[in-house]
């Protein structure tokens, strides 16, 4: 069944395409122009393989490029939820597994479990590769932010406090990273673009 | 020399946002609205992984994913190159040599190398690995256009002929995904959205 698998995997490729439209709160950098899932999901990549080096366990980078490039796809029907959001729960919700069900659905079925497994390891952070692909997915809008004068921090009022709670899971994909980022949040205080 | 080598890896990681700019002359599907590289790399990865089993020869994914990822990084320097433009050359012009010199030398030196290497032999065509992400290059486009009227083909008038001329390197990577291509052109051309 060839054929048929093929138009599976042509709709699923179709479908994906709507992540391009699905804007995170964050802004580009240096710029005031919001990114989209695709971009970011692709961004997360590439930090991935120039990253992987800083990982606290070894990892299956093969792996995590499949985390960190599908790790969103369920926003196509969930929305994208915001880090700061304070009402929405960030944990799996329902919504997600429902999306996750019907977009990796369309798939053949080996290749849907497979998809969905992948989504649901990176989900519960617990492996190696899941940890360190988070890791990825907390960087990127930090630096962000770091090169827009604060970007979300500033706009939806966010203190030091708040963004070292939430940001701090970085540790357990890199503590190197961690470090970094870390003084990157510091020097952010100084500079007054995070209030403490 | 941990921490230089990240912050040159900080470094190349901002860098390549601006490929968030580059707009192609493609469109989304069923949209108006220009694709970017970034997304269009994005995609392609996704495209890859779950293609991957029409590949003519066995692949290594892990450097498919690599080369798809990172082939238009180039155009952050030196401007997107339209497949059906008459007037410029395609093969790896020096203008995109110095352009991934300039920014994959952003990077420490091994991974700075690594990453010419695989951009150089995507370029050249010549692995299963690169003949494949290459098919996948050109397979995204013609599922745009047929899902947009037309697309590309319509708006620069481009006829069947040349269409055909232009993509059917796919058989080079995929005779399944090209014996697919070719009977979504006939049938493109008998809904009147690409001229004979």
């Amino acid at each position: 069944m060839q054929t048929e698998d093929l138009l599976k995997q042509i709709a699923f490729i179709k479908e994906i395409d709507k992540l391009k439209y699905i804007q995170r709160k964050t802004k580009l950098f240096n710029s005031d122009r919001n990114e989209n899932d695709a971009e970011h999901s692709w961004h997360l990549a590439l930090m991935s393989l120039v990253l992987v080096q800083y990982s606290n366990a070894p990892v299956d980078i093969l792996k995590v490029l499949k985390m960190v490039l599908i790790h969103d796809i369920v926003e196509i029907d969930a929305g994208d939820t915001f880090l700061y959001d304070t009402k929405k729960n960030h944990v799996n919700t329902e919504e997600e597994k429902k999306a996750a069900e019907r977009i990796f659905g369309l798939l053949p079925q080996a290749q849907a479990e497979e998809f969905i497994a992948i989504w649901e390891e990176f989900e519960m952070a617990e492996t190696a590769e899941a940890k360190f692909a988070r890791s990825m997915d907390r960087l990127e809008p930090i630096l962000q932010n770091a090169s827009n004068r604060g970007g979300t921090w500033r706009e939806f009022n966010v203190g030091f406090d708040v963004v070292y709670e939430k940001t701090q899971v970085i540790e357990n994909g890199s503590t190197s990273i961690w470090d970094f980022t870390e003084a990157l949040l510091n020097k952010s205080v100084e500079e007054g673009i995070l209030r403490k």
